[in-house]
């Protein structure tokens, strides 16, 4: 299939490696033109603009976005529509809000283009050899799609998940298992970092990564993580969050749904965010108003 | 009555200027000898020893230990109990461990003496002023010493509650219930601090402080430690804690007893006593593994 | 003052009669006749419609709307809005959600009006007899309207907190603490519940009401409570939630504040609901999965 | 090797046909007969009783107890040190608290005995066919039964964790994050569950377990469990808990380590062997106190 990738950052570029690998003819573009140089030469066809991309396909279009979740989405579609027909078929593969999602593509259905929603999990690693990915919208413009994520998947590892929307809400609800599993995870080995014992960290991953309950990719990622920087101590315990498990919490709550380990999960991201809060302050201020207890002065 | 006070520290000092208060006559203790020297001049009367101390009661002798839990009370107790003869009364008016003293009250009784458990609170204010007691042990002995426990709480502020333990179990509750108050106001001045309004927040905790749901002491006390220092600026959010919420969380596990509110109080004051964390390190480093996302170097 | 009241269910009902205590004219209207009917024996003007109710009312017209938060808010603004002039007040003194109120304000401001958000707490005793209210709104109009708070609040219990939305942002913020502080009780009296010893809990309420640290207006219910179900067996553990914790919680994901606390109340009060949870089928599943665990079969 | 096996559940039994598999010989024991009967049938020795056991192993000889944790794990070391002679190693393979190897080992180690402590992970299909083997003990012990653990461990799949106790150690913290990780994916399908998305859980689980970020073993059981019930209609969210969950909360206590996904994994545990809960009662109540909330009448 010949299909247009916008956006060549880590997770587009290595897309883009994939198809080709499979035979698919991508038209390559992203902002900055040396991506699309790059993949060039490994027999992507490179775009100047987006106008040019979609020039460079035959109809009915394919066009893949993977860009930053957000704004830049709207920016992109607001660019790309103007230049597509009916029946064309808009694929964001990126982290967007399922919100999002449904609101775009009601603008793009009432135009006659197809959207499809696709969250897409595996990593960068994933990208480049086999991913997962989990594909929400009209279930005939998925059979026309269809071939190229059974190439670029690994066995079993895609889904059409159903109705627009679903692909989205799929992976927003995976981050969110993953933000509880990384944090139990981590937990783990605070608990083993805090015991008597004298734990060989990479030793205890690589053992639970192998026939254990809890083997699987994480904890194959923890043992090289361990491998590389055995007590971790060149890194910050400092853990960002990108939206998705945020997005998780804030469904469970619409949906009065019980999750408090992905919602512990997410707080204590926050909480590694800061040096010092004002919740502990005020607890401080507390205990030293009512018992006397001496409080740490800054 | 006459009785006497082991440990003159800021409750059991405050505590015998509250029994002088209500004409009760306190022979007073202390491994320093300054405390009792100052109460002597209030009219207490000041023991060299625990030998001393003793000789000053009449039978049956009223012991009230208030010393640190742990250790000390049981090194307190074999230095007590040799002078002691049967039917006198030791009261524990620390926050023991409630198994502390199953084990404690055994040995006592077996030498035909009473161990009585109490849980004090209300602060050093309340030892001074009026406090609130909840009182373990034999019903016979309770009644011997409850006109002090009349003089010296507030109205309503002393209960019988049952057998041995039962009152240092109170306390220990309590202490958990405390845990999960403060930690819930202390995360909403936290969701105060970071909102877009301005607020003042001394001025918050006196309104809340009058008239609404969440009035009471420790709103008050809110209040207070605002008009110091209106951002807490001079301290830090550094929780440390005494160890009545740690039992109460493992009463709830060894009782089953779902108890997430206390035990999330009690995380949150382990995690403020350290700067960076292990758990942090390892999803750090997994988002790293498998995202490329950009870690914070040490 | 004379002032109007729409909205007389129980909060309002009692707000009125505690409005006429203090010499306040009020015109008193609900979309059923009964309620006002009651309050005008007792010296409240009742109004037929809302119509009627602004032309009872001098100008600049004070509309309090003390009805459910939500689209009834709107649909009462709706109405009100075409009678009232430049210079009127309109107060939203019901649990509305501080971005909702902000929306409105924006409205009523573009007309000239002034639209005052109020967060009432103290339950309905305090609405009749002396209450808490967090004021936010044009400070100016706040000064027409101080005196009628002066009366019907309890000392100290009213707050100018700030610009519009910042009355009900603090109300949120008040129930996010209450939805805790509850929980944290509740788990205190799960544990005695589960505990080897017997306690009466109305006992243990009223002491720990009188002189402790945990003592306020939660306690002092508490102890009612048990005064009248000494175990509350004739009641279910069902907890319903009116939107404020829900917010709070929200709120806090949205401005990365760490409040675990808050969220599981919120969380406990979800989990209450449910007889049973898909989440613990899939974990009982898994158990019998991977360790040929029993599963309690439906 | 020629070892003995007491203990023929679902995990010894298993355990020694995969031993079988790899020509070791065995001694089989239980307190009932059948199962070393049929074991006899694949070529294991079956034994009468312990001293038996014993007998019928050279020296030093190998025992393995892979029987219920807590005072079994004492009854039958009782019946089975007096048989053995210094040298003779002992290997507990079952789910023990740690705390109580450290107890046992000083036992054993005074009579001159080895006592091995073997975290045994992978479920009954691990000990069947490749299981994951966390041990500690006597380094020098581990040499002479290192051979066995090769072969019956998958590749990589068995860790010598150093000193006695650290391999109960290490699989307590296993369980621990077993526990996180499972309440992560009940939660994750909860709100697919609730979700306004017809999603097929068996598909869902199935493209999760191939090529996601959260692959791994437990995602495969996920997808079997749904493939067997797809909406597990016929099992009730029943969690049991065995213990290991409980140690890793009580233990991160102990060590002031910060692991709330773990300990409200437990906790929702605990909730879900409850019908009704009393801290429900409690808030529900309160609500009923202050606002006059409707309670569920019992």
């Amino acid at each position: 299939m010949k299909l247009g990738m916008i956006g060549l950052g880590k997770m587009g570029f290595n897309l883009v490696l994939n198809l080709l690998d499979h035979q698919h003819e991508v038209v390559a573009y992203d902002v900055i033109p040396e991506p699309a140089q790059k993949l060039a030469q490994q027999g992507a066809i490179p775009a100047d603009s987006i106008e040019d991309l979609v020039n460079k396909l035959p109809a009915p279009r394919v066009v893949w976005m993977m860009v930053p979740a957000g704004e830049i989405v709207d920016q992109v579609l607001e660019q790309l529509i103007p230049h597509l027909r009916e029946g064309d078929i808009v694929i964001d593969g990126g982290n967007s809000n399922y919100k999002d999602t449904l609101a775009r593509a009601a603008k793009l259905e009432a135009k006659g283009l197809y959207f499809m929603d696709v969250g897409t999990s595996g990593g960068i690693s994933g990208a480049r050899h086999g991913g997962c990915f989990m594909i929400g919208g009209n279930p005939e413009a998925f059979q026309i799609i269809e071939p190229v994520f059974k190439d670029i998947s690994v066995e079993n590892g895609y889904l059409y998940a159903g109705e627009v929307g679903s692909g989205h809400f799929l992976k927003m609800v995976h981050n969110g298992i993953e933000y509880g599993m990384m944090q139990a995870i981590g937990e783990g080995f605070e608990v083993l970092e805090k015991s008597p014992f004298n734990f060989n960290y990479e030793e205890v991953a690589r053992v639970w990564a192998n026939g254990s309950v809890i083997r699987g990719w994480l904890m194959d990622l923890t043992q090289n993580a361990f491998s590389k920087d055995p007590k971790l101590e060149g890194i910050a315990g400092v853990m960002h969050a990108s939206g998705e498990g945020q997005w998780t919490v804030e469904t469970a709550l619409e949906l009065k749904a019980c999750a408090p380990v992905i919602a512990m999960s997410l707080f204590m991201r926050y909480r590694s965010l800061e040096e010092d809060t004002f919740h502990g302050k005020v607890v401080a201020a507390l205990r030293n108003e009512f018992g006397g207890h001496a409080v740490v002065k800054k």
